[in-house]
């Protein structure tokens, strides 16, 4: 088992990663402080993993809610059923929430925790490789609103993430792919030596190597971590980790929600960040074509679908959050490993890339 | 105008009360970061005072939501209302709300506030003196479920309270009386002094005494803002405030959302607290009849509605924050001016009081 910690004073929290965690008791006996702890799951995971959480936390009072599957779900609505269990079994302001299932119950869970009672702990076992990369790490939860994703959460640390690399053996090909583009934005975005290792062991990824993927993750975690702890409230570095995703958030949307993975969306958006930067002249064509080369391999998108449009895309772009004071902000590339939070870009440009794209 | 600070750090806030304030353009300026101004109020406060407010904030780009009015719809669904206004309105993560309202106004915007793109900024105007003495000092947030009140929320505080003494000639009798069941409140559980004080000039504030008001609320904030700057996230001191809210809560919940003004179930819970302090032998008798008094000279009920009945009544405490593990705590008395929080009393003595109130 590797251990990571994130560093944030009284609110740091350490990053479990390893085989055979979901069922390992020990870890929830020294993170849980309640007796009470509500897991919360969705229909295609708390079938997979349910009894054996449910083992592992003999000696708790343990309830669950079993959530809808899909991005889809991810609403104020759906959010209510949480708090219909919590209040229904008279849980009180000690309890705990444990969010079993992969980005979307993650963040619903982290949510949930932030609000019931104006806040309670939660524990996070993500079952995805995109939430034990990304949406576990960092804080950040909520749900999605009509006009925009994310657009409702909070910032709410978890009392500890466990990754089971174990739980990415039942993982859909197209969700393995969807996690691997936020591995490959880590590398991106400032640390070339792991784009260069990706670039030699995709194929070992895309096999599920258990190695591979711990590895892939535990230095994912690392880049993200060393992000988040040096900006919790993503007032500056951390706007970083968004690239590609405005361009992506713009797809989701644009398709409607649950079309697209959120990882398949992200990957056309790096794409479409790498043609803008390679454009501007902050990139060369080597490397862009390096970029698009990688994310071919992972088996993912590297152009938004058909039928968005320039217009559209920049309607929904401006909703964004990278939007300050009507000036849309964007992640670029100065090159592979170096990125920077801009908006001082040549709106021409931008279209350029939004109708090469379309 | 009299200035306090809410010293919370990075936090920290001022409470501004005072005449002519809702139309005081400085403070506004002074305090609000951002070009957007969503103004938050509802169907009875924004005839009167929404313009006023509007040319206050010449020059800011401001918009308006206005909701039902009435504790019935301090509710997850209302609440969406705003998040369906920012949204459509393009509000960005920098913008600002204006809470213009009562407490479920104040309540519901700062919630809004802390959940909008994980938090943005919010002023609270409370037009009601519940809210000007109560929920417009401690940055608590949130809405009702329809298993318990308050039950989602967040602790988020406003960048600043403007408490202006003109708002409170509109207001309805019975909704006077209740943000006076808070005063007292405070004279009760730590400030024996403020009680004699309330004793010799209830009626000047039942006669809205613009001088009587404006030291009683100065006086209030300043009691509550010292309990909140020593205990932010209400783990010790801070569950003082709730004398009488555990009662009081039940009574809400029992004769449904609405019926009963939040003040006027405080005012029956402090009672029934009261109550049950004598019968522990905490309070003397003498003691008991002049808090009895001065709630009857504040025309609030000091007794419940009927037909609730003592098993209901634990039923409906149980859910209560105040539980921890499954024990009831609560807010007692061991003399005016002197209050604890505890678990340690015989439960006979507390079916004894419920049976008499019932």
């Amino acid at each position: 088992m590797r251990t990571l910690s994130v560093d944030l004073g009284d609110r740091s929290y350490p990053i479990y990663i390893g085989a055979s965690l979901v069922c390992n008791a020990d870890i929830y006996r020294r993170h849980i402080p309640s007796r009470q702890v509500m897991v919360v799951s969705n229909e295609t995971v708390a079938p997979l993993y349910g009894d054996a959480v449910d083992r592992a936390l003999a000696g708790f009072q343990v309830r669950h809610v079993v959530l809808p599957d899909g991005e889809a779900y991810k609403t104020l609505e759906i959010l209510n059923r949480i708090f219909d269990a919590l209040l229904t079994e008279r849980f009180d302001r000690r309890c705990t929430l444990l969010a079993l299932g992969g980005g979307v119950i993650g963040d619903m869970t982290g949510f949930a925790a932030a609000c019931y009672q104006r806040g309670v702990g939660f524990v996070q076992v993500p079952t995805t490789l995109l939430a034990q990369v990304d949406s576990s790490v960092g804080g950040k939860t909520g749900v999605n609103h009509p006009l925009g994703k994310n657009m409702i959460g909070a910032f709410h640390q978890p009392l500890c993430v466990i990754a089971d690399t174990d739980t990415l053996a039942t993982l859909p090909d197209r969700e393995l792919s969807a996690g691997i583009a936020e591995v490959i934005k880590y590398g991106l975005i400032d640390d070339p030596g792991f784009f260069d290792w990706l670039e030699s062991n995709m194929n070992r990824l895309l096999g599920r190597d258990p190695e591979a993927l711990a590895y892939a993750i535990e230095r994912s975690c690392d880049d993200k971590a060393a992000v988040v702890a040096a900006d919790e409230r993503e007032t500056g570095r951390r706007a970083l980790l968004n690239f590609g995703h405005t361009f992506g958030h713009a797809i989701e949307t644009g398709v409607g929600y649950g079309q697209w993975l959120h990882g398949e969306a992200v990957g056309a958006g790096m794409c479409m960040a790498a043609d803008l930067s390679r454009r501007l002249g902050w990139l060369t064509e080597a490397e862009h074509r390096r970029i698009v080369a990688l994310l071919e391999r992972a088996r993912l998108p590297t152009a938004p679908p058909p039928g968005i449009g320039p217009d559209r895309f920049l309607e929904l772009m401006a909703v964004d959050k990278k939007v300050q004071d009507g000036r849309l902000r964007l992640v670029l590339l100065n090159g592979i490993g170096e990125s920077v939070v801009t908006d001082g870009f040549d709106p021409a440009l931008l279209r350029a890339t939004l109708q090469a794209a379309s």
